[in-house]
């Protein structure tokens, strides 16, 4: 019986196995740091308190629970013994006929990962609650501050980065401070919080149009949000970031700038990129190891364009598909296919009632972009119950402009260590 | 202007602080740890992965955003200065005309207090979270664990204290093994979970009549779990659980067993109870104190029957109201009154379809008690929205076996330090 080995359950993942789901004469083991998939690009909606975690994660083996050919492991990936074709896990050694890498990639800060403590970027459920907490506690610490420069500090949200996760969470913090807190604080007003958006390059929303990166731009002044270009931060601390010779005071001090694929890449021959990511071939299997095959945020392909794909969901979806069909073909004594993408555009997110959106020649920018955007993330969203709570929450939020998920929820368990509230300034 | 200073938003704080919204020439400060209300009879159901967080919680300050008049602050306790009449907090000092003390109670280890870091208690939304990572990753250990005893280990949960909370964390996990988990694990039969409900005095349920106790006790082990009456717990280490010479080797413990209350209770001139509670007057003022209010959990109220209150949630919610009305018939210039409780009786459900319920001498137990345990926790669930999500989550799940919300959720949100799966037998 042959036996494929998955790592990862992100969007490759999870769509290599639903491929091999029921197969016979195949077994398939996904292994996960997590027990559950997540719905990243719903992410900064969980940082933003408007969904709960478990509105956007299901539990993988649940999702294969009806599928006798696929097992589930949560653990730890150590070694990958690519020569004797095992990996070796904190569960254990796993031998492999085929392995699917597709770990994703995580933030990275260029050197600097001391930032991160002050700074933190948002890949994982925890990291997004732990944001919430932080954004959450800015607020009410700023209400109970009498010191109108610590308040204004407090007030004051820095975003790294203006990607599509930058400008969403931009976006997202405007709306909860202009509509959901409106009435909310009595000793502050949460209008005239300031957020601001850096990018070091150009233009934020650089993977789009300069057109639709500028219209998005507007769209998030009109929002208050200040958008920075050409600014490099050169320093983040606990009571704010460094531009070169400019000094911003903030509170709080959000990543999204750099990505780095997975560190398991480090351990395979072959050709990394300057993000980390692996070269891979026209069937997005490793030169020496054709048995591997890397998909995702993990692998960098660029046999179709020229230039690597974009770490978006459409890219990992289409990748552990074709993965997987192409092993299945294999198998049964047919040639392997070559890889090829097919661009369903992109889509982010500015606040309320507005989006932009890119497929082919097609762009559009404003409601219907924003609308287009609602229907493809409910599409996409893993399962029925899933998909009605988070649209229930969705109109709700929209009618009331409340947030589903307000909650500041410390890390530590214990009664008798915690206390409460964080301090200020030191989160 | 008066001012009434509310420490806690329970239920007696917050049905206290309603009373007083909108009333003219009277400001109200509520100070809580927390920026949310929590519906405390449902913390369970977090715990079982049934429900989220925010599905039971609220903002505090959401709830008042109309009223002008009702501040809300999120701090800390540090000191109530009565003779001066103020409180001082983390967030600065806080004088009172009349001052409501609401801050509950906590878990107690009856001077064991290193048990806690093994047999977590189910106060806060943190130990929900973290009772559910330990419960969820039991099995997800046992599922990839090879050794039979230690794979027995893994799969036994050993609940301490048989009151309301223990019997309903036992039905939880005896559902979740048995229907949700049914199909889910391939190296385990999550059937053969071993679930032990450990209680030292004589019957589980001591608040319930005596028939009920026993109907409950029936119920429970035809769920599969075992009731250990006239067991008293000598010590909780990190393999399990000691009674007397009796051991259990556990890797999950949960402690549902003693309580007590706020030990600002401590600071107060006044007799308090074993329990920590401290005795009020009729009127639930302190004898020395006639300005301050002591209501729910943190409250010996034992005028009316000659036994202390139970500490359940519509004695708080009784008191609360019955406090603010009583300030302002005093600020209208009449008289206080005394406090009078009116039973509205007393429910625990007991896994699926089951529950126990006493009102007066109606005494039910099974399915139709269970459904009126159904409508009574769906209508004083707060928020119109939650209401409904919640209803939503109990019908999908009743009528799928499923649960949504099956995430282990880590304390570390950093990425570099967080190592994923917690080691095995550590926690």
């Amino acid at each position: 019986m042959a036996r494929v080995l998955i790592l990862g359950s992100g969007f490759a993942g999870l769509n290599a196995a639903k491929v091999f789901a029921g197969v016979k004469g195949l077994e398939v083991i996904i292994i996960d740091q997590k027990n559950y998939h997540l719905f990243q690009p719903l992410l900064y909606q969980v940082a933003a308190a408007a969904l709960s975690p478990a509105e956007i994660a299901v539990p993988i083996r649940n999702i294969f629970s009806r599928y006798n050919n696929i097992k589930v492991f949560q653990g730890k990936v150590h070694k990958i013994k690519a020569d004797t074709k095992s990996v070796l896990t904190n569960v254990g050694e796993f031998r492999y006929d085929y392995l699917i890498m597709a770990c994703g990639a995580r933030h990275f800060y260029f050197g600097n990962e001391v930032w991160e403590e002050n700074a933190p970027g948002l890949k994982t459920i925890e990291q997004a609650i732990e944001i919430r907490r932080r954004v959450l506690t800015a607020f009410e610490n700023a209400e109970t501050e009498n010191d109108s420069d610590k308040k204004v500090k407090l007030l004051t949200f820095v975003i790294v980065g203006g990607g599509s996760t930058g400008v969403e969470l931009a976006g997202a913090l405007s709306e909860l401070s202009r509509f959901t807190f409106a009435k909310d604080f009595r000793n502050i007003d949460p209008k005239r919080t300031r957020i601001i958006l850096i990018e070091a390059g150009p233009r934020i929303l650089p993977n789009f149009s300069e057109k639709l990166s500028l219209r998005a731009s507007r769209h998030l002044e009109k929002l208050g949000v200040q958008v920075r270009i050409f600014k490099k931060v050169t320093k983040i601390d606990v009571d704010g970031v460094n531009m070169g010779d400019e000094r911003i005071e903030a509170a709080t001090v959000l990543w999204a700038a750099g990505i780095q694929a997975s560190s398991l890449n480090r351990q395979l021959k072959g050709e990394l990129d300057s993000m980390g990511r692996i070269v891979v071939e026209p069937d997005l299997s490793l030169k020496h190891y054709p048995e591997i095959f890397v998909a995702g945020d993990q692998a960098h392909f660029s046999h179709q364009t020229g230039k690597p794909l974009h770490g978006i969901a459409p890219v990992a979806l289409q990748q552990g598909h074709f993965i997987a069909k192409n092993i299945l073909k294999e198998l049964g004594d047919k040639p392997r296919e070559k890889f090829h993408y097919i661009d369903k555009g992109q889509l982010a997110t500015i606040g309320r009632n507005n989006a932009v959106l890119e497929i082919g020649r097609l762009k559009l920018g404003g409601f219907w972009a924003w609308i287009v955007w609602l229907f493809v993330h409910i599409y996409y969203l893993i399962g029925f119950k899933n998909k009605f709570v988070v649209l229930l929450q969705w109109a709700s939020s929209y009618l009331t402009y409340q947030k589903g998920a307000r909650l500041i929820v410390n890390h530590d368990w214990r009664f008798y260590r915690d206390d409460g509230l964080q301090k200020k300034r030191t989160h």
